[in-house]
């Protein structure tokens, strides 16, 4: 939770819209001109009755915080953060109300090692999660901005940056055709063409984007950026393997000022996280001229791909073993057998019922619990246990040292 | 996040007032009749403006959720989850607008083996957390129902009730003042005057109540739950040794009908935890006859709580070795130092700007970072490494292999 004045006007006009907001507690309406009541747009009504929102994601928080403990804070300053953030929008398929985001942030050091640090956590982070196939793209808002430049309407950087963005969806030709919708002309096609499809390795790209943008000084101090961050990605030829030079990317338009990073997979839909430069996070909470760079995952967008992807375990095993719960007298024993069993590091649970045993069974079976000990009365009348396998539908009887000695065998020096 | 519908009338009129509402998207206000809009009251407007509200706590989602997957789920069906709620509540030490939430519950048992797994964990957690001293209070809402029987006025249960539960704060005269002052008589005070302070043992206090209480048919009920509850605990020693039965422990009037539990430590303000039996969780959603026996940690005043014992580890060191960073050349031979370092599973930072060595060395010791590695120029000329121990404060100098041998020795091996 927020102040609402705190994030009202950080994510443009639709950002707004999207922001949940809390009312204000006890008679909200009470303090509400009466003469207005009636007249009163929801608009005008909306900072008259909530104080408070929602956060819709970390940054900008992250932002108010530094402002807040600047005094205490030692710069550069480091963290990480994963909370829930919410967005009023229609859910859908990757698209949530409540989701989680997971960033990493660090303000007051323009240096790029911080970049290149970041990307490392991407990748170390998707390589742990077993994602394979993940791409991050990079680009530098600077080069998007030379690119602007070159056209004959470098007033229109917005509209232009919005539409190259959709290249990925509409394509070269509804690209194309949009420029032309929006007044740029011919020339302007041709003079973007030869971006549309950059070919070729880091250092191809970034030789042909010298070329081709190196003659601003936007572009020029663009591609010396881009060029010191492949510089270290180098030192990293795995990481280096999965970085890719996209000049059309363009995302966060609203704050980005240096490098913009994206990470896509073909499986998934959306990026499954985003981040980038800001050259003046902290400006709008007045606290000028402190640059910062950060990452977001987007964490249930990746948990869904790792769904597709069959990245986790296929039956989940919590419980190892069932101890059941046949009559009064056994059921003290099967208490004090599943603490005996949970004290060799074996998650147990005795069922709590005294239930007909398929009964038994079948919640043994629908948690996928392998082992199931049995105390029937003649098992309770000589102290011994009966277990069945589950999987292997084999059942054998122990006295309770050898059934502990049987299920530390299949249950913790198995994978030894 | 719920619908407001969801949560209210769960938590009586007082938890309704403390529910955060979420403010409707859009021109919400154009949707209440203009002829209304005027002389609505705050409490005639909120469902006509808002139809979603935030958790209030995480035993009414869990219910709705129950219902709603009814069919889907296995019973018995236990659950763990850790989420915030909030309260639209004045904040004071140890009471949060927005705080953690670690339930664990179980729906569909009436077993009383439930109540003593719950116990363990409680148990167990409070003691890997390091918490020595707490005392999980134990009740039955049947033997509160059974001292009311034996007063002038059993229909006036609630009353009572929430006068005894004041006991811890204003003592035996004050309950003995407020009881008078809402028409209990003298021989009432002098029925319950031997509640107020029973002592001994579990089995001597469960006899003293079976004496006085076990003459009612509810009051016979509770104390068979009690007594058998007990007997499972005398199964473990260690945990029975934290527990304590305290029959005018109330808290959770309006939903508990068997177990109440509650953890609290003499360090610590309110309790750290509680829980009960709700024979009837699903009922206001439809789904009747189920029951469930739950228990909540308050992970922020177990947090508070443990920094007032100390229990987190003093300086917490994140940050294990930070390379420092003086000009150009050498920062392409520091980068790649850290990657190795950290290859090593040493946590290590790259200082990503070329500042003064004092300002370095105040970043490592403002961060607690016990050892920073230097290339200056006669290190770079060498590719050697000085290291400096920021707690013994000595320094030495490596090349690149020894250095992994000091840092594994000093960082990895030392605890060994």
């Amino acid at each position: 939770m927020e102040n609402l004045s705190t994030l009202t006007g950080k994510y443009g006009d639709e950002g707004d819209q999207l922001i949940y907001k809390i009312l204000n507690s006890g008679d909200f309406f009470s303090k509400v001109d009466a003469e207005q009541k009636k007249e009163i747009s929801s608009k005008a009504l909306l900072p008259l009755i909530s104080e408070r929102a929602l956060r819709y994601d970390l940054t900008v928080p992250f932002a108010r915080y530094v402002v807040m403990n600047q005094n205490a804070l030692t710069m550069p300053f480091k963290r990480y953060q994963i909370q829930p953030v919410w967005r009023a929008d229609r859910p859908q398929k990757g698209r949530y109300r409540e989701f989680y985001q997971c960033d990493v942030d660090l303000v007051g050091s323009a240096s790029l090692v911080n970049e290149a640090d970041l990307i490392q956590i991407y990748h170390r982070a998707f390589n742990e999660l077993g994602i394979k196939e993940f791409t991050i793209r990079i680009n530098n808002r600077k080069l998007l901005m030379a690119l602007g430049e070159l056209t004959s309407k470098p007033q229109d950087f917005s509209t232009l940056v919005i539409i190259l963005d959709k290249l990925d969806k509409i394509g070269v030709e509804g690209v194309t055709k949009e420029l032309l919708e929006k007044g740029f002309n011919e020339k302007d096609i041709e003079t973007l063409a030869p971006f549309f499809e950059l070919k070729g390795n880091h250092q191809e790209k970034i030789e042909i984007l010298k070329a081709q943008l190196g003659s601003t000084e936007i572009g020029k101090k663009g591609l010396e950026e881009l060029d010191k961050l492949f510089s270290l990605l180098e030192l990293m030829p795995e990481v280096l393997g999965h970085c890719s030079i996209d000049i059309l990317l363009a995302r966060g338009l609203n704050y980005y000022t240096g490098t913009i990073m994206e990470v896509i997979c073909p499986q998934a839909k959306g990026s499954l996280g985003g981040g980038g430069r800001y050259d003046d996070l902290t400006g709008n909470f007045g606290l000028k001229g402190i640059t910062g760079v950060g990452i977001s995952f987007g964490a249930d967008r990746i948990y869904d791909l790792m769904k597709v992807l069959e990245l986790f375990p296929n039956q989940p095993i919590s419980t190892q073993v069932l101890v059941c719960n046949f009559f009064p007298e056994a059921e003290k024993r099967a208490f004090e057998l599943a603490i005996q069993i949970r004290e060799l590091g074996i998650s147990t649970e005795l069922y709590p019922d005294q239930n007909k045993l398929p009964k038994q069974l079948k919640y043994a079976d629908s948690k996928n619990i392998p082992f199931v000990v049995l105390i029937g009365e003649e098992e309770y009348s000589r102290d011994q246990y009966s277990v069945k396998n589950m999987v292997e539908t084999k059942q054998e009887r122990f006295s309770r040292l050898d059934l502990f000695e049987y299920l530390k065998r299949e249950l913790i020096n198995k994978g030894e």
